[in-house]
């Protein structure tokens, strides 16, 4: 079935591109684009973001895709504009933002010892002020026609759980950031995508570290009883929520919400 | 009639004293507290501090109140220590932390606009890191006893506004933030308080300088109309929504909620 958002002509750039679900969206998203297409994936690590471009162009070999290796904690938007300008050389039908890139935090501190400015800096500095700058620069780049920017989010914006204060404050900023930004340009294609809880590094990493044995039991048995979600489900909950487009500019959307086709 | 919250020797510091919601809290909270009780009053303007205290005093002659000129955009643990060392020569049996102080931030920029990570750490300073380091300093200085924190927050925080962003987003991410808190530590009296629309300077400069041509005729409307709440009936609402306790810790009460007596 052909729908109206995928199969076209597209530039899209993910960030955190070199593993788990911005790999795993880049890989998805390239195989439902037109020829011609355009990946720009950006991550810290070089190595993985090869991988991610090798398995881009198995899914669709006539797709290309450029990858950056970029410190996001440390936002320029020189850099973001030289990124940008990285067009693969085609005329595109829809232009793609995709913010995946983000930190847990410290799962070591409590909310009443989240005391030091610096930290809170270069946590929202990741989390937020990159995600707001690059924002700003892609809107400046293609300043018209269909754009469609996606925020990977998390229950964590709506819900406080224990241990996990900057990652709770971090996603609740960042999807209002991305709920002015649509209610401002009603032009905009803008989603908040919670994926629900996938079986990522990231979770074996707040596994191991996080402070609170309650929130850590929650995720040891999500884990144990194989409730987690994988990254196939979750990426194609999204394509197909992308491909039905029965959203409002503007809102979440769950793994767990009820999708209507 | 005697209620359980108010009529205790009570320590308590405000922040944003000097004028509106702070100076007005202040005053209402100073006369529900019993003798010996002694207020710290924060803000910039040392005029307005004085003020403050004239009509603290005024209120109740059994309480006393020291004031602190400090710029809160410069959180400093050490400076917070300094003040919460300033007891008043008491014991008492409730300390109050009432985070008031904010600032509405640039209203004359659109998220699209909103590319300046020197800007955001500077609005957040102010509205978020200034917020959690106090927040640290006090519970360490009163590490057991009845400890009320209380956050004025806005509709803000819940939905988006044109042209308002920073304002949105900062308040968003400090009211998670005291969910997280509420929850890590049960023994804590959390609670956010919207004040509704309140007819302060703030309403003003927002009204001269906001982008958005309909979010300013809300305000201009709000305010021809006499629709905007006086501080006097939001300073009521919140004395007896404390009075009342009928609240969770962590929960927000907006001005406009149904109250239970």
């Amino acid at each position: 079935m052909q729908d109206q958002f995928w199969g076209r002509r597209t530039w899209c750039l993910v960030t955190g591109a070199s593993q788990g679900i911005g790999r795993s969206l880049a890989v998805a998203f390239a195989q439902r684009c037109a020829a011609g297409s355009h990946l720009v994936l950006l991550a810290r690590s070089m190595d993985g973001l090869e991988q991610t471009r090798v398995l881009v162009t198995a899914a669709n070999p006539e797709v290309t895709a450029q990858i950056h290796s970029v410190d996001l904690s440390q936002p320029s938007a020189e850099v973001f504009k030289h990124l940008l300008r990285d067009e693969g050389g085609g005329e595109y039908e829809l232009h793609m933002l995709v913010h995946n890139a983000g930190s847990v935090g410290r799962t070591d501190q409590r909310a009443a010892d989240m005391d030091d400015p610096d930290e809170w800096g270069r946590y929202m500095s990741l989390n937020l002020y990159h995600v707001t700058c690059l924002t700003a620069e892609f809107l400046r780049r293609f300043p018209s026609g269909h754009r469609c920017v996606l925020n990977i989010t998390s229950l964590c914006a709506l819900q406080p759980f224990k241990s996990m204060g900057y990652y709770c404050v971090g996603k609740a900023a960042r999807e209002m950031y991305f709920r002015v930004l649509a209610k401002e340009n009603a032009e905009l294609n803008v989603l908040s995508y919670s994926p629900g809880p996938v079986d990522t590094d990231m979770i074996s990493e707040v596994i191991q570290t996080i402070g609170d044995k309650e929130t850590k039991q929650m995720f040891v048995t999500m884990k144990d009883s194989r409730q987690l979600v994988t990254l196939e489900q979750t990426t194609q909950k999204l394509v197909a929520v992308l491909a039905s487009q029965k959203y409002n500019s503007g809102d979440r959307f769950d793994y767990f919400d009820p999708h209507v086709e």
